[in-house]
């Protein structure tokens, strides 16, 4: 919500009167997408996706509905197949009869109408199964942070009855595994025999994985990744839990293949049998960081504004003080202060 | 650097202490690289990666020393060959006699010790040039956030004398495009005729670039390319200011070829006069983004201190605000709305 400088009653009251009208849209928004309005449920995440204060309001309203979906984090490198997997996943999910959303975090910019992966063509089979709901979110410009605007999408997909949400994200970025990472199963994907570039990222996927799988299962070489992936996982003995990550574990590691579909009721297995396990319940280290990355971006929001405003209201001189940094002639530490001092009044 | 809670005198005595000695150690450790002691200046650029108190008092000191450096982030997706670019500036640069630090964001993970890349060997040719520094930083687990971690290293080699900083990142995710779009000047790295997936990271890629090379430019199929981004730079009409993002520009499109040199000299031009444009003056945007992002993660610090602090100091049921919304029985708004209450005193 868009905190302005403080205002007469008029601007007050203004302020009142655009928060009843959010409320108002937010649950006129919400009722219609949890009884499985398909177009409120789209403005429900486009409005998550731009932090509106219709978003805020949903989410204030459905956080306590929410808490239900098993959220899946499928996360690689590029080239690896995630998309295909999603697909086969998502197919395996169906034949099940379990409804199942997908955040695709696309790397892809909005500027040139983001491209189309030849794998989202396949999930158009399911445009009229009102048991799949596909979303991309470009992964750029979430000032609160990727991993909690992710989260708050899951969230509205959890309040509207889906089981599991998928989260897919391209895992060579920090903000991308670590959105992975926040969900409560987290899948890393790998294809068979990449070159040295892939390795370097591999290595620091494998971290976050609670599952690993070696695509492309038929491909030859798979065999050989699967059995270095293993020697990996095990030679990391000081897989000591490291700040924002889960604590050290030895995840699976399955062969699959998307694309023949070999090995994914397996996958959708060991999914399923992490979900019953002690790290995916509730209160989990993933929840908590989860929760943490959701409040501290709503703290970051409003601090942000409150600085802002205070900026605005105070003299000319306090307005420069980035410029003052950027020409060196403040350090950042000692701007920081000086705004955390205006805030608390200190 | 870590406040405590509130305790007795001798608690104070205790970080007035700790507070000095970290001022004279970061006297010491500065002196001794700006002199030239090339591991002092390791030592520093680890205590930045750690944010630790000693870096905070060398970061304050040597703030106004620094701002003369010209800080070109090289960016672009995984196998386009941008360690290779990389070595080939630093041969080019130093042709010229001109002193050089590389900050590479590495994606593999300490705990495998970090993948060593095919051209990390190539840099020790320079193992023996005091105008050359090679620094890789793990792109994880950076609290305050992987561009502030990376302007301050920048900020150590600028105040230690480099005149040019290289920041190498693999530009597939959101915080290692971020980290390349706050230095001065941003290249963005492409090798010729990738796969689809490849074209989706390209395009939310361009949009931060200065400066765009076609790498392997020897390679059949670089001309189109080159042909390729030009029409989809000039394409993009709408090229609209962004959050955190630089004003629209059309960058250039060079083709090099860093494994023979080719079109090498011609980037470095390009990326001189770059920096003598307006865009990359002091108080550009370039600047004031890697300000804002360094006075934020200095204020995110203090602040989760003293949240911390405050749970903490305060009754138990505070403790447990985050477990309460990863319980789904309290939302993310309220409880950021409370911590802010305790914070200001409200």
């Amino acid at each position: 919500m868009a905190e302005k400088p403080s205002g007469g009653p008029e601007a007050a009251s203004n302020r009142s009167a655009d928060i009843v009208a959010a409320a108002a849209r937010a649950d006129e928004l919400c009722d219609a997408a949890f009884a499985g309005d398909r177009r409120a449920l789209a403005r429900l995440l486009t409005a998550v996706e731009n932090r509106t204060p219709v978003a805020e309001a949903a989410l204030r309203r459905l956080h306590s509905q929410a808490g239900h979906a098993q959220l899946v984090g499928i996360t690689g490198p590029p080239g690896a197949g995630k998309s295909t997997l999603v697909a086969a996943l998502i197919a395996e999910l169906r034949r099940a009869g379990r409804p199942v959303a997908v955040v695709a975090v696309d790397p892809s910019s909005p500027i040139t109408g983001g491209a189309v992966l030849g794998d989202r063509v396949r999930m158009q089979a399911y445009a009229s199964d009102d048991g799949v709901f596909i979303r991309s979110m470009a992964s750029r410009g979430h000032s609160g942070g990727l991993a909690s605007t992710t989260a708050s999408a899951a969230a509205v997909f959890d309040a509207a009855g889906f089981d599991v949400v998928l989260i897919e994200t391209v895992g060579t970025g920090q903000s991308e595994v670590e959105v992975a990472a926040t969900a409560d199963t987290t899948v890393v994907v790998e294809a068979p025999e990449m070159g040295d570039e892939i390795q370097a990222i591999k290595a620091g996927l494998l971290e976050v994985a609670d599952i690993v799988v070696v695509n492309k299962g038929d491909l030859p070489g798979s065999h050989r990744t699967a059995a270095q992936l293993r020697a990996m996982l095990s030679d990391a003995p000081d897989r000591a839990p490291r700040q924002g990550f889960p604590p050290p574990k030895s995840p699976d590691v399955l062969l699959v293949s998307a694309a023949t579909g070999a090995g994914v009721a397996e996958l959708l297995a060991a999914i399923d049998r992490h979900r019953l396990s002690s790290v995916a319940a509730l209160n989990s280290d993933a929840r908590l960081r989860r929760a943490e990355a959701q409040v501290w971006a709503v703290l970051a929001d409003r601090l942000r504004s409150r600085i802002r405003a205070l900026e605005e209201a105070g003299d000319n001189a306090d307005a420069t003080l980035l410029e003052a940094v950027a020409a060196h002639d403040l350090d950042p530490f000692e701007a920081a202060d000086r705004l955390i001092s205006r805030l608390t009044g200190e």
